[in-house]
């Protein structure tokens, strides 16, 4: 497996591009991408009861030959009633008439502000917009993962080519994240596109393995999506044999796919609302694999922790404080806590025992901007790693004022 | 029953006393409650797995005849080891021996900084000082009450009178909140004291429904500690008929504990880390209990929605989005949504579908200290009420550098 520059744009026969539309003051706010050849698409949705209108109709047509995305940011189109749902048509059918297809053939996503209907004599002329600016450049693939921006300080893309039954594969994505991002989910909004001749069944079988390990394992801030989505669309243009089984095709299709997810997922908590750090937090020696990735998960997101980071301050005792309520069964004399950086790393506690550790090294060690906490239990061979960002005082900034 | 002036001090036959021992810099960190008579006592607890040493002392001593409670801050002798266990021994008994009973007799909290042991050199004289100072005037009450604060800003009391069997019984009560407050527990320290002659089963039952709508629904940060302890001591020196069984008696009783409890919880959340605004949220029409419980927890736990709240940005969005992660079942379709003040109520989802609002009047409702966020769902007829505060630049603040 290589990794490559690329995006959505680098697998075989993929169009994208993005561009404003006015639903956003002057900045890009639409995305839109296309296959030359028709598609089998795999989708992950958010499990929060209240659904936006965009993830209902994906839900409803991701098992149709699928041959694009309209994408837009600035609007959710998320509690916007039966009004919401025929918006996500007519959007789908402005870019299905210009591709000469059905609007069942076509796929919409939506982030941004909940409750405001869509501006649909801004969408249509939109999507024409946009349609016309389609190509298949590095460029344009960076312009898309632009315009699905919203709080987003970078647009995140990734790529790596394989080899599958003797043919070059190329995969590339690109995801926006930054607020609203909790786990047990899609958990923001993720475009991948493979070239890749692949089953639908053995499509859906690796996405949701690759987002239960990486998009399910970031937390910013606790607030699962209305909206989030991860999309996976494969046109087969590589010429492999169609992978629909389990064996060694499967596998490397699978390892690539997790490259994409787990880099978009921890690009997407690197980038979070008002962070300045990045958190990985990996746990050894659970008794089940749900224990490891409650512990991990729960340490991630616990708001007391977050802020001792951005604090730099070597607080450990909210990491065990964390892991406890974390609904995991361990014994907390069995737990051993590094912290950890590219500046080194130090003991905090062994086996239950606060360590007396010097407070210059952990504050040379919190000044980097990656900082890895280890909890090692001794109760079982589990583990699971799991990637937030710290708290600060920009995320109360950008939330306290964001509809303004 | 009547509301009065009061603490722990108010009931009949106790002490209390809070003082300097050297634990904080120069600020009160010791308090002392004693009963002349004894006292059958009840306590929740944590649920979380890391329960400090007092936790794991108190539980196993409550149901002991109790005759004091010696309750430091500054640190909370939590993940300390079995030293912890042992310092809560000695502290216990140092009260103990100034009073002629065992240690056995004496429960112990704390609250502060985790992981580091207690500095025993300074509690055993601390103990003996505030057992000197202790007496059974408001002020004492009022000394105890601050002398358990961490970052709390004011003392939290109240205390009731009612009539039970012709008898006055008095309950008072303190609490400390403030950071690491979420629901599923006692959610910080909170002792109670009452002269009510109440049966051991009646007293548990009582605390523990009292607890469960109050101190259980309130959620400042999200962080359950490893401390949190609600203690009920009861002497019956109010020489009322014992309650040992259901009924009237019970009732009366029941209903000023939770009075007690409740203002407790809501001074906790009001007084949250970094807290401008005291939320309320109150859902009606859910399908279960648990189903309102769970709602209205979620709405006031969200990050997104507290950062709203401080912003005064009517993002009801958020709520909705809550609601929906709650892991209740219910209709978005039937959900109707106003956000209300002492400044008026302005309605902001009827059913399902967003309301186009007078975002000027909205901004005034906002404006007030204590917002009401209140949610209609057609499921049921069970209902819930949730307290919590808004998400500031201050508990970023605080959190980021509190140990130092």
């Amino acid at each position: 497996m290589n990794i490559i520059q690329g995006n959505v744009c680098s697998a075989k026969g993929f169009k994208a591009f993005g561009d404003k539309t006015g639903l956003k003051k002057d900045k890009a706010d639409m995305a839109v991408i296309v296959s030359e050849a028709p598609c089998i698409a795999s989708g992950t949705f958010t499990t929060n009861v209240v659904k936006a209108a965009p993830v209902l109709w994906d839900r409803d047509k991701v098992s149709n030959t699928i041959y694009g995305v309209v994408a837009n940011s600035g609007n959710a189109n998320a509690c916007t009633g039966e009004q919401g749902i025929r918006d996500c048509a007519d959007t789908a059918q402005a870019l299905a008439a210009l591709i000469g297809k059905e609007k069942e053939n076509i796929l919409v996503c939506s982030t941004g502000v909940i409750g405001v209907n869509l501006p649909m004599d801004k969408i249509i002329p939109g999507v024409e917009k946009v349609y016309n600016g389609l190509g298949d450049t590095y460029d344009h693939g960076v312009a898309a993962s632009r315009a699905i921006m919203t709080t987003d300080t970078v647009e995140k893309t990734v790529a790596v080519e394989t080899e599958i039954a003797g043919k070059k594969v190329t995969i590339g994505g690109m995801a926006k994240g930054s607020g609203m991002i909790n786990p047990n989910m899609a958990t923001m909004l993720c475009f991948i596109t493979t070239d890749c001749a692949v089953s639908k069944e053995m499509a859906d079988k690796a996405l949701k393995a690759a987002v239960s390990d990486s998009f399910n394992m970031i937390c910013v801030d606790g607030d699962m999506s209305t909206n989030d989505t991860v999309l996976l669309l494969a046109n087969g243009l590589a010429e492999n044999k169609e992978i629909d089984t389990d064996g060694e095709d499967y596998n490397k299709f699978y390892e690539a796919l997790c490259y994409i997810t787990k880099t978009l997922a921890i690009k997407c908590a690197d980038d979070g609302e008002g962070a300045t750090k990045l958190i990985e937090a990996a746990v050894n020696g659970a008794k089940s694999k749900e224990d490891a990735r409650k512990i991990a998960l729960s340490v991630v997101s616990s708001n007391l922790l977050k802020a001792a980071i951005f604090g730099e301050d070597a607080n450990w005792g909210r990491a065990l404080c964390a892991m406890g309520y974390s609904g995991a069964d361990f014994d907390p004399m069995s737990v051993t806590i590094d912290f950890r950086s590219e500046n080194g790393t130090i003991r905090l506690m062994t086996e239950g025992v606060p360590i007396v550790f010097d407070e210059e090294k952990a504050a040379n060690i919190l000044s980097a901007h990656k900082i890895y906490i280890d909890m090692l239990l001794k109760e079982g061979n589990e583990s699971a790693t799991a990637w937030g960002c710290d708290l600060t005082y920009d995320y109360v900034k950008i939330n306290g004022d964001y509809r303004s």
